[in-house]
C-alpha cells in the first residue's frame, strides 16, 4: 500500500455480471445483503444490475443506491479513503436504457452509468448490423447523452478483444470527447493471452487521443483459465480500475475473481505499480455468503477462498511450515479470514463467546441485525445442546446462512444500520409458514411418505397434510407442503452438504424453486422467478424442509414474478 | 498439431500430487481406474505414485506399470502417437527411496524415475541443514545412482523459484551431468509472476551447462490463480513437459490444470511453440472420474470442465451465437466432450442406444468392463422405468460413478482388455455386504430410526438390525449397517446432490469412512486407511445406505490399513 502507487479501483460486478451466471438469480434482499458486504469489503464501485431488463432489476439497484450508497458502518478501515462506494448501473446504447440506468443510480452519492455498445466487426455485421461510422455516430450520441445526466461515466467497447485497432482507438477517442472517464476494455470471450491483453491496454493508452485524462478498466473471463493472469497483465499496461467478482462466478467459466487480483497485488507490492484498499480479512466470509446465496460452489482447491487453500496435507510440508514459517506460506490465513485454530464452542458457550466468534470468522461490525444475531444465538444453542463434537467454524458459517435465508424476506427486514425499524416480532411475522411437525417414513420397498404439519401466520392456524412419492422421502416432503400452500411448485434445484467432517455434523440443504407456469408462453421466456432457501439440521431430511419451506416464504411476501420475466434475454456480453 | 513446432510432453501427477490433496485418499482399485483413463486420454508421463511411502503406494505403482504401462486398447487416436505411456516413481535422494521407486516401475516397457531435492537456501538451512556443496554432491551421487537403474531420470530442485539462480544452474549441471534427461522447475509455493517464472526458465536454460541436450519441465502451483499462466509462460520460456493434474487437484489451491495447459494450446495453435496428442474428447467424462474418486468437487464455473463453461446464460449471447457460432464459442463443446444435445434416454431405450449414449459421454472403447456395462444397463432399464423425465446425460455418469464404485473391490475387477478374467458372478461374489431392506422413519420430534437388511455373501445369510439417532436418519441408517457388520466406523464426510434439475433427479451420495482407530498412536498419525463409497437413488436415503455399503465392501476386502499408516508423513513437496 505504498503511497508512491497508483490506487486500483475494485470495481466489483458480483451482481451485475456474476448473476448473469447460468441457474443463479438472486433476489432482491440478497442482492442488498451482497451490496452490503462488499461495501465493508472495501470496493470501490459497484455494478448493482442492469437496470432496464425488468421492473424487479430496477428496484433492486435502486434501493442498493439508497440504502447502500451511503456511507454505512463497517466500511472504514485501517489505512483506508472513508469514502462511500460508486454505485453503477449498465445501459446499452439507447437513451431508454441510460435513462433508466441513471433513474436508478441517481439516489446513491456517488454513482456512475456504464455504457456499451460493440465494436469488432463481427459484432458490428452480424448482431448489431451498423457500419463502423455509425458504430461511432452512436457512441457519440449515447454517451453524451449519458453525460448530460450524470458525471462519471464508463464506455465498453464489447468484444475488445476482436476488434480492430485502429478502429477500436477511434471509437474510444469519440467516447472521451462525448464525456466518459472510465474505458472499459473486455476480453469477452475469455479468448486472449496475458501478452496480447497486456499489449491491448498498452496500445490503447498510447494511441487514444484523450487517453490520458480517463481510467482503464480490465474486465476478463476465465474460459482458458486466464482471467487473473490477464487483468494483471491489463494492469501492468496501464489499467487502473479492474472489474471482478466474488468466487469469479460469471457466465460459463465466470469472471475474474477479485479475491486472487487483490492477493497477487498484496503478496507482490512491488511487481505492480498499483496498492488498493481492500480489508481481505473480510474474503473467507464474502465467499461463503455469495456461495450460500448463489448456490455457487466453491470448489475446496480453488486458489484463496477454497476450503484446501491454506490446508497443508504432506508431511514434508507441515514440517517445513513448523519450522519455518516462510518456508511454504506466502499468504498468512488470517490475513483472507481464514481461521485456522478453529477451536469449537461448546453448550457453555455464551452470548459473548459467540459474539467473538463470529467477529473471528468475517461477521463483525454490521453483519447481522440484532434481530438475526438473536435468531443465530437461539440456533447457536439449540445445536450445542445436541452435538457432542461441538460447534465447528463449518457449522458456525452454516448457521448464519441458515439465519440470514430464513429471515430474507422482500421489505421486512431492518436494515442493518437502522435496527429500530422493525423487531423480532415483524421479522417473524412475514415468515408465513413455520414447521410445526414432520413425520418421514421411507425405505427400500416402502412408498416414502411424509406428514407434515404447518403453521400459517396470517391465519393463525396449523394444517396437516400427507404426501407420497415415487422418488424417495424428500419429494414426499416437498409435495406435502405444497398441498397444504396450495401452490404449484417445480423443484429447480436441490442439494445437501456436510458442513463439516464427522458424525454429529449438520446438513445444510439449499433448494431452488419456481412457480410452474400457467401458460407455455410464460415458461417459453424462461423468465420465471426463482426462489432460494437454506437450512440446517441435523437431520438433512428436515434441512431440505426447512430450506423448502424458506423458499415458499419468498415466493409468497414477493412479487417478483411478473418483473422478472425479461429478465434473461436482456443480460448482456461483456 | 503442427509438424513444424515441437511436442509437449504432458506429464500427469494426478495420482501423486494431486492425490495429495487434503482429504483425498484414493485406493490401488481407483488409482489403477484412473491411470486407464490417463492413458485413453493420451498422457505421455503418468507420475503414478510415490513408492517408498508404504507398501500400499509401492504396490499400487507397482500395478499401475504391470496393468498401465503395455500399450492398451483405446490409447491410440487420430494422428497420435501409438506408444507406451511413461510410468514415473517419486524418490527423495537415498538410495533406499530410488531403489523402490525403480523396483516399484521396472515392469512398465517405459518407465522413469524422478528423484528431488530442495536447492534453495530456505530449505537447505532450515529442512535439510546441509550446505550448498552438499546439495550439489548428493545430487550428483543420487542422480548417478538412478541413472545405473534407468535410463529416463528426472530431477527436480524443489523450491526452484526462490533459489538462487547461479546456485540453481550449478546444482541443475551436476544433475545432467549425473544422467538427468529431464529437470522439472517447481514453483512449489504458487508465488512466482508468470513474467518471472517465464524468466526463470529461459535463464536456466541459457545458463545451465548441458541444457541443451534436456528436457525442461514446470510444476506450477495455483495459490494465486496463476498455474496455468505460469506453466504457459514456461513454455514460452523453453519448457517442453508440463506437469498438471486433471481438475487442477493437488495441494492447497491445487496445481495446474491438464485440461487448461491443453486448451489453450489447442485455441492457440500459433502463440506457443509447441503442440499437443491429447484426445481433448475425453477431458469432461475423465474430469468426472476423477472428481467422483477423489470427493473433490469441480465448481460450476471451473474452465473447461465446469458444468456452466459451455453453458451461455445471456440472451445477446445467445442470440449471437445462434447468428454466427464464431461470435461467443471458441472452444466447441464436442471438443472437450461436453454433449450439448442432451437427449434424454427413455425406458424403450435399448442396449444400442444406451452403448452409443455412454461412447457419446466418453465411456466407449474400454472405459467399462463388460461386467460393468451389464450393471449399468440393468441399472438404466430401472431408472428408465421410474423417471418420467428421461435419464438425463447428468443422470448418466451418475450411473457410471455408481457401477463404478461398486464394482471397484481389490484384486477383483478384471482388467478391461482381459474380460474374460472373472464374469459377473465373481465380481458379485466379493461385494460382501448387499442391502436387501430398509425401512427408515424420522421427522420433527420423532427420534430417527432405521431397520436394514444386508445380505452377507460370505455367511449367505441375511441379517437385520435397528438403530437410532441423535442426528438424523442418515446416523441411524448408518449406526444399524455398522451394527450388521461389526465394525466400529468412523464417518469422515457425507453428501448429496441431485445429479441434474427437476423433481425426479437422482441423489448421488458421497461417503468416505475409516475404521475407529484402535491404539491413540494409531489414531495420531493420521493415516488409517479411508474408504469411499457412491451411490446414485431416487431416494436419497437409500442412495446413502447404498454409498455407506459400498465403501464398508471395501474396507472388508482390503487390507491396506496397514500398509498406508506412514502416507502423510511421506508426501512431499514439490
Amino acid at each position: 500500500m505504498s503511497a508512491a502507487t497508483d490506487k486500483l479501483i475494485i470495481f466489483d460486478t458480483t451482481l451485475r455480471d456474476g448473476e448473469q451466471s447460468p441457474g443463479v438469480t438472486l433476489n432482491t434482499e440478497e442482492k442488498i445483503e451482497i451490496a452490503r458486504q462488499l461495501s465493508r469489503l472495501g470496493v470501490d464501485v459497484l455494478e448493482a444490475g442492469f437496470p432496464i431488463a425488468s421492473p424487479g432489476d430496477f428496484n433492486a439497484v435502486q434501493r442498493i443506491a439508497r440504502e447502500v450508497g451511503p456511507l454505512m458502518e463497517g466500511r472504514t478501515g485501517e489505512g483506508r479513503v472513508n469514502q462511500e462506494m460508486v454505485i453503477c448501473g449498465l445501459a446499452r446504447s439507447t437513451k431508454n436504457d441510460i435513462q433508466t440506468a441513471y433513474d436508478a443510480v441517481k439516489e446513491a452519492p456517488r454513482h456512475r452509468i456504464h455504457v456499451f455498445l460493440a465494436t469488432s466487426d463481427i459484432h458490428l455485421e452480424f448482431k448489431l448490423k451498423i457500419s463502423r461510422e455509425q458504430c461511432k455516430e452512436r457512441i457519440a450520441e449515447m454517451v453524451g447523452f449519458a453525460k448530460s445526466l450524470c458525471q462519471d461515466i464508463e464506455f465498453s467497447p464489447e468484444d475488445a478483444g476482436r476488434s480492430d485497432r485502429a478502429f477500436l482507438c477511434e471509437a474510444l477517442a469519440v467516447a472521451i470527447r462525448a464525456g466518459a472517464t472510465t474505458l472499459n476494455i473486455p476480453d469477452t470471450v475469455g479468448y486472449n493471452t496475458p501478452q496480447e491483453y497486456g499489449d491491448l491496454i498498452r496500445h490503447l493508452k498510447a494511441n487514444t487521443a484523450g487517453a490520458e485524462s480517463v481510467v482503464f478498466s480490465t474486465h476478463c473471463h476465465d474460459d482458458l483459465g486466464l482471467a487473473t493472469a490477464n487483468t494483471l497483465a491489463g494492469i501492468s499496461g496501464g489499467a487502473r480500475q479492474v472489474e471482478v467478482t466474488i468466487n469469479g462466478i460469471g457466465e460459463r467459466a465466470g469472471n475474474t475473481s477479485l479475491e486472487e487480483v487483490v492477493m497477487n497485488i498484496h503478496t507482490h507490492p512491488s511487481a505492480y505499480p498499483v496498492h488498493h484498499t481492500i480489508n481481505t480479512r473480510l474474503f473467507f466470509s464474502t465467499s461463503r455468503m455469495v456461495e450460500d446465496l448463489s448456490g455457487m460452489v466453491v470448489q475446496a482447491n480453488k486458489a484463496i477462498v477454497g476450503r484446501n487453500a491454506f490446508l497443508h496435507e504432506s508431511g514434508i510440508h507441515q514440517d517445513g511450515v513448523l519450522k519455518n514459517k516462510q518456508t511454504y506460506e506466502i499468504i498468512r490465513p488470517e490475513d483472507v479470514g481464514v481461521t485456522t485454530g478453529n477451536l469449537a464452542l461448546g453448550k457453555h458457550s455464551g452470548r459473548h463467546a459467540f459474539k467473538t466468534k463470529l467477529e473471528d470468522l468475517g461477521y463483525g461490525g454490521a453483519a447481522l441485525s440484532e434481530t438475526q444475531f438473536q435468531m443465530a444465538f437461539t440456533r447457536f444453542k439449540d445445536l450445542a445442546d445436541s452435538k457432542k463434537s461441538g460447534v465447528t467454524d463449518g457449522d458456525m458459517h452454516a448457521l448464519v446462512a441458515d439465519v440470514r435465508s430464513s429471515s430474507l424476506v422482500a421489505g421486512v427486514e431492518p436494515a442493518a444500520d437502522e435496527p429500530e425499524a422493525a423487531g423480532a416480532g415483524e421479522v417473524a411475522a412475514v415468515q408465513r409458514f413455520a414447521l410445526r411437525g414432520l413425520q418421514v417414513i421411507t425405505g427400500v420397498g416402502i412408498t416414502p411418505t411424509a406428514t407434515v404439519t404447518l403453521h400459517d401466520a396470517v391465519s393463525g392456524a396449523e394444517a396437516t397434510d400427507v404426501a407420497l412419492a415415487n422418488n424417495g422421502p424428500i419429494e414426499a416432503t416437498f409435495s406435502a407442503i405444497q398441498r397444504i400452500v396450495g401452490i404449484n411448485i417445480e423443484l429447480l434445484s436441490f442439494s445437501v452438504a456436510a458442513t463439516s467432517e464427522g458424525q454429529d455434523t449438520l446438513g445444510k440443504a439449499s433448494v431452488r424453486i419456481s412457480r410452474v407456469q400457467a401458460s407455455p408462453d410464460a415458461a417459453a421466456t424462461g423468465g420465471e422467478a426463482k426462489f432460494s432457501g437454506l437450512a440446517s439440521d441435523v437431520d438433512i431430511i428436515t434441512a431440505s424442509a426447512r430450506a423448502y419451506i424458506a423458499a415458499v416464504n419468498r415466493m409468497v411476501s414477493h412479487d417478483e414474478a411478473d418483473n422478472r420475466a425479461s429478465h434473461r434475454d436482456r443480460s448482456v456480453g461483456i
